[in-house]
């Protein structure tokens, strides 16, 4: 069950209304209607998330000496059907063929077996465990469940077929739906057979409509068209890692789950390019080796188990659970960095992907899942993608996305080798010779043993080239050469492999929220009241400013406060509102706003002023320069509330008494 | 013509390629052939970006607690066309019908005058004038300027013509072509009529692809949908203002001027809401009154002229040059923060838009334009959106988009009243009640007058409902009554008015780097190298750290030198390859690094290092804590290398003489 930072129950709806009723994040377009899936950030949202982009660009980008980029989310046709994106990029889709309803496949073959397990649970007089259920899909459920008893082992195929949904292709979750007769509980009808859905959004580009479009679904297709420009720009070097921040756009079948399933939504990417060979070493692996994580391997998930281990990364590494040392450095690294803006360090683990479940491009993946009252949600991925990309690529373009390295000692290469008569091979094909020298030159070292043989048999060869003619092309004997030499080389050729992690900002956003926040008793006896513990480093607004009243008297203070710190870089508002101190205190914990700085008539006397602390309500009182002093060092982070408690003295005054009303 | 930042003759194309080998920016997808008007910023420039929205975010929305907010780029169809995108926001566009390429038709039209004017010159014997013809336009051009006398007349008018391009409408742009009878240079024929090309790119959201979407042309139409939830957060205090940093997306017909003209790029934009009445006054109008700013006003334009005045702000607001107080605020907050990126102060002015040349939806507007070696640019917009937007908005959806005053005193007030007799009026006109009901509240007062004395003449009324049956409605009289009545109002409700400030970033940091600009004579009299004098707020790293050469002994310096400076905030870069000192330092000279730092072999002695300042090349030498100290005033503006001169003694050592080498 979902907690609270102070492990009450979470109770989403109640939490969902303050984030709302604070702006920290609202349906766009409400006034029109909204749609589904788009989600813009009011004030404090797109604090906390800037917050949130600064902490992760000073613990990633500038500690590691990462090369940022900034690449267009408009992308041509042919990139994203090289990268793989236009043709696998998809989820599978149903529709109702009485009303015209769309559904996600999965989602939809979950939702009726769910509520037949709940019919069936009704008819064994059990209550049904809502755990996996939430209130909005409930909301969705068209037909309430029937009260319908299952043979036990219908319940056990129903629970496996649930639990490895994932892992179902299109075709296969066809066959599910007819297997199992899932009809739409508002038609009464199967939906037809599902077809393939892509969920990029397309457009096109320019005036005359003929340049096809789409935006980008992922910000790792623009660095590595850049690799090459990134490893002169950082002198050759390897191993080196790019980074970009920027939106990303999936045009979901059926977006649900509040912002944890959007549309439009801003991702944090680096990938770390690696020499393949050497076992992937990390130069700086020692300094994190001794940190501990949760871990869930495919191994354990196989024996449909989800029992956690909890090891130093060294140890995972050494026992072949995480491949490699970047592999494992990075995981650490976002282990450390989700730790930084407050996670709840008990509601993190990693999973590692099972075979079936890796998107197109990748050969091994870890999940930082985060615990939430959606359950265990993927925040942030750690993909082996190896040469794919880069690969892919090259040989569409021609490019030469390689890493050159001097050997210390010259090695003995031997490959066979085709050799291309260019002064009869483009005249004889002529439109289609760069093609054909390219699926020549693409061809392998035992397609071109074979391709030798062949030439020396028949009169010609025959090539596979896509596009050309039938697909098949005949070069004559006489243009080509295809032999086996030995040559010395001073300098290896590598395609170098990528460890991609890869953060979905908003989720990360999300799960924050939901655990920094939990509900005050009030003194007077009122309902709880909420408070979003962020720390100080990523809380939108650091400081509250409040006069006691809005006596002309305390203005000039608070305005001249707010000018010190802000000269100083510390973000404050001054709520000279007339509601009580009380109020006024209680709307800034609900928007997670750290310390609280009153003004009050000893102020206008003697300049003292008191702190207050949002997550003890305790509150300290000195002279404004030691105040703005203590400010500064919770802000930065160098001392917590109790070493400024230590410092000052407490303040039981009056206030309190107005602060708790 | 266009100077550097120490007035030397720009070339631009020595400056073009120092950006693209610095990597500052590279067109997208270039490894795919590129997509014109699609750029990605490399680690340089992206840093750079990165520095200019920190510097911006801080001079206006936490100086002036703006409400800063996140919102969708995909916007649906329905927003836009409420907003008056959907049949405005277009250029004129025409087509060659020969080979069919596509011009935008005011530049195909000044492309072709421009070049009978350089025709016309040559055949004079005079020297055509190269300011306004940039090297990209040169080469596009098909046809050389064929030389040919033009008579004194139709010098005159082509340069009238060139002169007001920007106001012709489509139908306009078309009859120049036919008056001129202009030709494609590369067919010799005429194009088609310009047809209307709207400028936004169009996609579909949703599995069904029956809710038509756009990517937003501007940040400000979230900024608008969200104004009463805004002016909840600001717990309903006036005036105030909301921010927004973000893509937006131009489908530009035929993108040129490299960066200034784009299809994706970045803006910060700011909505300030205010009160229409009491002539916008601003509460902290007093702060910049005396700012003097150059300013190009209409009047100046009309008559032919573009001579500057260089004028106060409070004398420009009090001759009502710049029509408020609001308006005029804004733009020398817009001056001082160019300024303070870095700007040349002497090639910034604020030209007002002609009536013709304005947005549909502005009522005036100022643009800070910037002089590049483009000519003069459009940077920064500051339009009065009047209640435009919020209006239409409001008037579309039925939400309430207003501000209630309370009133110190009530008011009496007489109007004209429609009441609608909902038993009948429904029922009676069925499906259009709705329509028709929304048109008869929207009439003003002196329609309500008129319908009223019609009311008493005829048996029904004509009521124009754009959309239903004909656009033209009888209504029967016993359905509606419209009186004149007076009430008391304790309330004010009004629709607030829009200034808005609107940032093209990318347009700012070409300018910046055009400005930055300076080319110095190396001693070895090799040819000069480039440099670009950043502020050191903005520049993209603040130090290079440089062994004196690979030797081993320096690395733990670097290394510690480097985290020490990190720590406290400050990006920057070791440089420990082969090159020699001077090589290094030349290509953070380029890249704009405006300190380096030199480790030598008296450093492993003492632990002194030296300082280099890019701009003068000197150097000064300290301790490890006395040169961090001088990087960190200078890097937070609070010293200058000046001070540092004079705190730090200079280092004339044997580096200087490798560093010139």
């Amino acid at each position: 069950m979902a907690t609270t930072l102070k492990g009450q129950p979470l109770d989403r709806t109640t939490l969902d209304a303050l984030l709302r009723r604070r702006m920290f994040y609202t349906p766009s377009f409400e006034i029109y209607g909204g749609v589904s899936g788009l989600y813009d950030y009011g004030p404090p949202g797109c604090a906390l998330q800037q917050g949130v982009i600064d902490a992760w660009r000073k613990h990633f980008v500038l500690e590691e000496d990462m090369l940022e980029v900034d690449c267009t989310v408009l992308t041509p046709h042919e990139v994203l059907k090289t990268s793989g994106h236009v043709d696998k990029f998809a989820d599978s889709m149903c529709k109702d063929p009485k009303n015209g309803e769309i559904f996600r496949a999965d989602h939809f073959i979950e939702e009726i077996l769910e509520n037949r397990l709940k019919g069936d649970k009704a008819a064994r007089g059990q209550t049904a465990e809502d755990k996996a259920v939430d209130p909005k899909k409930k909301r969705k459920t068209k037909g309430a469940a029937e009260i319908f008893k299952l043979d036990d082992a219908v319940v056990q195929e129903y629970e496996e077929v649930l639990a490895k949904l994932d892992n179902y292709n299109t075709r296969e979750l066809g066959e599910l739906i007819q297997k199992f007769d899932l009809k739409n509980p508002a038609t009464g009808v199967q939906p037809l057979p599902p077809v393939d859905f892509n969920l990029m959004f397309s457009t096109s580009i320019g005036p005359s409509s003929n340049l096809r479009g789409y935006l980008r679904p992922e910000t790792a297709q623009g660095q590595f068209l850049n690799f090459s420009k990134l490893l002169e720009f950082n002198q050759q070097q390897m191993p080196f890692a790019s980074a970009s921040i920027g939106r990303s756009y999936r045009n979901e079948i059926s977006p649900r789950s509040g912002l944890l399933r959007v549309r439009e939504f801003l991702m944090a990417e680096i990938e770390h390019f690696v020499d393949p060979n050497g076992g992937k070493k990390h130069p700086r692996f020692n300094e994190v080796k001794d940190v501990k994580l949760v871990l869930l391997d495919k191994q354990t998930q196989l024996s449909g188990k989800t029992t956690v281990r909890k090891a130093t990364i060294e140890q995972a590494v050494a026992h072949g659970m995480v491949d490699n040392e970047t592999l494992g450095y990075f995981l650490v690294r976002i282990h450390l960095f989700l730790e930084k803006i407050g996670i709840d360090q008990s509601k993190i683990r990693f999973r590692q992907h099972m075979a079936n479940e890796m998107a197109h491009y990748a050969t091994d993946c870890w999940d930082a899942e985060l615990l939430t009252s959606f359950g265990w949600i993927e925040c942030v991925g750690c993909a082996d993608r190896s040469a794919y990309d880069l690969s892919v690529h090259a040989k569409k373009t021609g490019a030469s996305l390689i890493v050159r390295e001097r050997l210390s000692e010259p090695i003995k290469v031997t490959e066979w080798e085709v050799d291309i008569d260019r002064k009869t091979f483009g005249p004889y094909f002529k439109k289609n010779g760069r093609a054909i020298e390219a699926a020549l030159i693409a061809t392998t070292q035992s397609q071109r043993e074979e391709l030798s043989k062949a030439l020396g048999t028949n009169g010609s060869l025959i090539i596979e080239v896509p596009g050309v003619d039938d697909g098949k092309v005949s070069v004559p004997n006489e243009l080509i050469k295809i032999e086996q030499r030995t040559r010395t080389e001073n300098v290896r050729e590598f395609v170098p492999n990528v460890i991609e992690p890869s953060f979905g900002i908003g989720r990360i956003l999300y799960a924050l929220m939901e655990h920094s926040y939990w509900t005050r008793a009030s003194e007077g006896g009122d309902e709880a009241r909420g408070v979003l513990s962020f720390p100080p480093t990523v809380a939108p607004t650091k400081v509250l400013i409040v006069p006691l009243s809005n006596n002309d008297a305390f203005r000039p203070f608070c305005y001249e406060l707010s000018q010190k710190l802000r000269k100083i870089g510390i973000s404050n508002r001054i709520d000279d509102s007339s509601a009580t101190i009380g109020k006024r205190y209680s709307r800034n914990d609900e928007l997670g706003t750290p310390l609280g700085i009153t003004i009050d008539f000893q102020t206008v006397q003697d300049k003292t002023i008191t702190l207050r602390d949002r997550d003890s309500t305790k509150q300290v009182r000195g002279d404004e320069d030691k105040i703005i002093t203590a400010v500064r060092s919770i802000v930065d982070g160098s001392k917590t509330w109790q070493d400024i408690e230590s410092d000052l003295p407490a303040f039981v005054g009056q206030e309190t008494e107005v602060a708790v009303r």
